[in-house]
């Protein structure tokens, strides 16, 4: 890419997927008129909507715009409308898995943050909520227990027996551990990576390639950490981590347990990504199909998945923190949609627009 | 064993094992007044002590008298002065393992609550802690991916890999189910099993055989609950959960992440049944040389595990709800030691025996 150019995809899909990313592109475009970028977007269908116009999730006019770009801004997919379809042909996982497959994205990343004043909505004693949860959950998303062979079923009566293989080699755990590393440059500088060292032969060799991909970042503090000490950690002292660094299992754990630490899932935005540093980023959430086209939805997952990619595939660290400050004002001064909001307070709630406004003038304002 | 005659086989072993342990049989001795049963003890040496004393952590002169003993009352073992043994030979190891290895002691039972009086210990937000927890992980303790062959490193230069093999028998899921669904009809009636089914074939005839055993205990109820889900729904829906199975490293998980819940390790007892219903019963924490002989160590968890013997070992509900009922009240009075106030209430600490005496005198006017 152009130095200054940035060659967005944009697939908005399904639900509240159109309506959130149009709040998205609102932010992005103040970020044009403020910082010395441009941005080229193109709009594209995907999910359930391109299934209704071209006949399947994963257009190949879709594909081809996903590739002419420098990264994808992913909506949400699905809805009751395709529920019956084949598996296979199914919104979720003909788009998500065939673009993960298609440029593989083997590393997802998944920050969860305790936002100031959000405290109250986190499942964590006040005093250990208001200590500080900020971290990035970096997993390993196409390897490990899930992927590996053999995997099956053998044996008859009692005897049978049901068995998985969790498997890495050196050079998946290397670039898995590269992206950590380099993630926790862009922000405090530490790594916990997550294993079971003393029982698994494959976290023994994790821990070995994590130690020597560790060499090439003197500046990056590595803690190696077992997960079942992890995942109680992250209840008492969550402030103590910063970037996670996980296999795919372990990962699945982690985010999903750090995600309710924060108690706001519909502010967590998601990003994947390959070798080459491209990415898709998208919000953790879904479609949430109950609550499309009423501009009720929270615009912040889309937003903050916008960050992620200026900060990720653009390298532009200083447009991401304007953004992410500007969400962290916009939280603070109570500006907040329906759901963040305890029920007798349900009548202040901002719409969708009203959010992305306030989010986009203070970028501006910067 | 005769009806009302109860042989165990007390292990004191090392630290605050013996202190601790008086406590536990303070209450015992109580019991026998106040209930129809006798015990007949026997006390051995296990751990570091056996080592100074027979030259090995698993003599076979205590082997012999757990053989023909009905349960084992487990102290703690270790201390700094074995720490230099070679590994197999150290106390835990050796003695913990052997009898593990020994009775085919395949299954792991570990409680954890939140005492009515002690939710600020919680690192749960009060409403919630407040909401309740009670809840009994039973853990398989011999199989799974800890134990599953082959495992091991192959292959060279970035191409080399380590692996693990997750694999059970139906015979294996079927023994641990049926230990579960026995502690639900002692507990509350309803089991939560966790898996992986969506991504693991071990999880999918794990789900298979607990269903079948399931049909055999019509009045439990039985959900299935992804290992994910389960890390979360543990944080902010506790007290949906009653007894939960798991596998042995989904079981190692959830069981310290419901123990840190609890907020207090050190009343936490434990169990470990084999096929016989013969087990080994101990506290959850360790050793704590560091405060040994002080006389200032919590007793409950050597009490809850002499309670856990009598309800599981020899099926007397009632003395064990009794017991447990003397400690709910004995916390409710405030009647704690140290660790258990917060630093500026620390002069109001109980000792060892002042707690022990409370229980058991609450026991004897039950
Ligand atoms: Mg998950
Ligand atoms: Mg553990």
């Amino acid at each position: 890419m152009s130095e200054n150019t940035m060659k967005i995809a944009v697939l908005p899909g399904d639900g509240i997927g159109p309506e959130v990313m149009a709040e998205a592109l609102k932010v992005l475009n103040v970020v044009e008129k403020k910082f010395d970028v441009t941005f080229a977007l193109s709009e594209h269908d995907v999910g359930g909507i391109a299934i209704d116009n071209h006949g399947k999730a994963l257009p190949e006019s879709t594909l081809a715009a996903c590739e002419a770009a420098d990264a994808i801004l992913f909506g949400s997919v699905g809805g009751p409308k395709w529920v019956n379809l084949p598996p296979q042909e199914q919104p979720e996982r003909a788009a998500l898995l065939g673009l993960r497959g298609h440029f593989d994205l083997f590393s997802n990343l998944r920050p969860a943050r305790i936002y100031p004043g959000l405290e109250a909505l986190s499942p964590l004693r006040e005093d250990i909520a208001k200590s500080g949860f900020d971290t990035l959950v970096v997993r390993e998303l196409t390897s490990g227990i899930y992927f590996g062979k053999p995997k099956g079923r053998e044996g008859v009566g009692e005897e049978e027996f049901g068995f998985d293989t969790m498997r890495y080699t050196r050079r998946e755990i290397r670039r898995i551990a590269i992206i950590a590393f380099e993630a926790a440059l862009k922000r405090r500088n530490k790594v916990i990576s997550v294993d079971k060292a003393n029982v698994l032969q494959t976290s023994v060799l994790w821990r070995e390639v994590v130690e020597d991909v560790a060499k090439d970042y003197p500046q990056v503090e590595l803690e190696h950490m077992y997960i079942d000490n992890a995942t109680m950690q992250l209840l008492r002292y969550p402030n103590q981590f910063d970037v996670v660094l996980c296999s795919n299992l372990f990962g699945d754990i982690i985010s999903d347990e750090s995600a309710m630490i924060t108690g706001s899932m519909g502010l967590l935005p998601s990003a994947s990504i390959n070798e080459q540093g491209f990415g898709l980023y998208e919000p953790a959430g879904g479609s949430a199909p109950d609550i499309a086209g009423q501009g009720i939805a929270n615009p912040i997952a889309q937003i903050l998945s916008a960050a992620m990619m200026i900060r990720f595939s653009f390298n532009r660290n200083d447009i991401a923190d304007a953004i992410e400050a500007a969400v962290v004002q916009t939280l603070n001064d109570g500006i907040l949609t329906g759901e963040l909001l305890p029920k007798e307070k349900r009548e202040q709630a901002k719409s969708t627009a009203q959010v992305g406004d306030y989010i986009a003038q203070l970028v501006e304002k910067a």
